[in-house]
């Protein structure tokens, strides 16, 4: 039922198709993949503050114009570029291989879904935190309901007498951008110890209480 | 160690003096005192819309001119509001009557830690989501650190292996004000249901894993 709701919902789970453009056709559609790809990798190379409109023109070797005509402004290229990773992330969770996708265990999946987000969320740490909305919207922004749909799943199945959304969104404030931000950046801890520590806090938070 | 960092920090442990006035008279201090009472009263009753620079001075009994001398503007007021929270809510933990304050073995402090802050949280939600900060600097604010440094030394004790630093702030992320707002108004969960919640997680995160 809530996998039912996860796969019929009105969420961003199709790449390439918004609302506005009903009928891309093809080869729009795989220009305007190829703009974010190329978008994507000067984020991974080179940071968010890389990615104007005329570098990616040149990543994509197409004219400026081209990116101007298909997202507006720096602001909607953004905005793609991180719909186009969430999408990315969402359809790995619903049909992509185990252990992120189905057929593994519950909590092997768990601990593969944070391991993800933590690695996806470090390399585009700043395209994240600009793009982080104002406090009280920020919770419930569509991308994070559908991460947080997916771990109480999980949490259901692992334990099913437990409070799994709660449990969910405990384990997501683990995974906040922001918390990410200060650990790595500030306190320098290594990715790698919060990978363990989301290890250590599936365990926790999966093993009943006798 | 970590508590002598805590209690020498140049953190807002006192309520009525700042590095702007270090030689605030006692009924200027008393002044401030009352002003902020004031307006924590309209948070709690009228929400934080209707604390303004008249409803303030209404609410204390005093001209509007003495709450613009002390405050400057209305995001002045809100600020310091927000300070004085903290300072009472960190007074409590280093020296108030347990299980709050010391005196209490670290699990039971801990638990009542966070139904302290979603208390807290909840009655003036508003003013803490209008005083929360760009994402990057959110969970390095002073007073969000010294809640952090609390949990971990608690943590510390609870389980002298574990990664403290990192449970602690699994477990401040479920303390988030814009969780909390959106458990309570945008899914309508009672507040009796996420201190539950947090009980559930102490009980987790510091049950030792075999």
């Amino acid at each position: 039922m809530l996998y039912a709701e996860f796969m019929s919902s009105s969420l961003p789970l199709q790449i390439g198709t918004t609302a506005d453009e009903p009928c891309l056709r093809a080869d729009a559609a795989r220009n305007r993949a190829r703009l974010l790809e190329a978008a994507a990798r000067l984020v991974a190379e080179r940071g968010a503050a890389a990615v104007t409109m005329e570098a990616v023109a040149a990543e994509a070797c197409v004219g400026k114009g081209t990116v101007f005509r298909r997202f507006g402004d720096r602001v909607g290229l953004l905005t793609a570029l991180l719909d186009h990773t969430a999408s990315r992330l969402q359809a790995d969770l619903i049909s992509g291989p185990p252990p992120l996708g189905p057929g593994a265990p519950p909590v092997e999946r768990l601990r593969a879904f944070g391991l993800e987000v933590l690695r996806r969320s470090s390399e585009q740490l700043e395209l994240f935190l600009a793009a982080q909305d104002e406090p009280a919207r920020r919770v419930g922004h569509p991308s994070q309901r559908v991460l947080t749909l997916h771990a109480t799943i999980l949490l259901r199945e692992i334990d099913p007498g437990a409070d799994h959304e709660l449990q969910a969104h405990a384990l997501l404030g683990y995974l906040d951008p922001a918390v990410i931000h200060f650990l790595t950046k500030e306190r320098g801890m290594p990715l790698e110890r919060l990978e363990e520590g989301w290890l250590d806090l599936v365990e926790r938070i999966s093993t009943p209480v006798a």
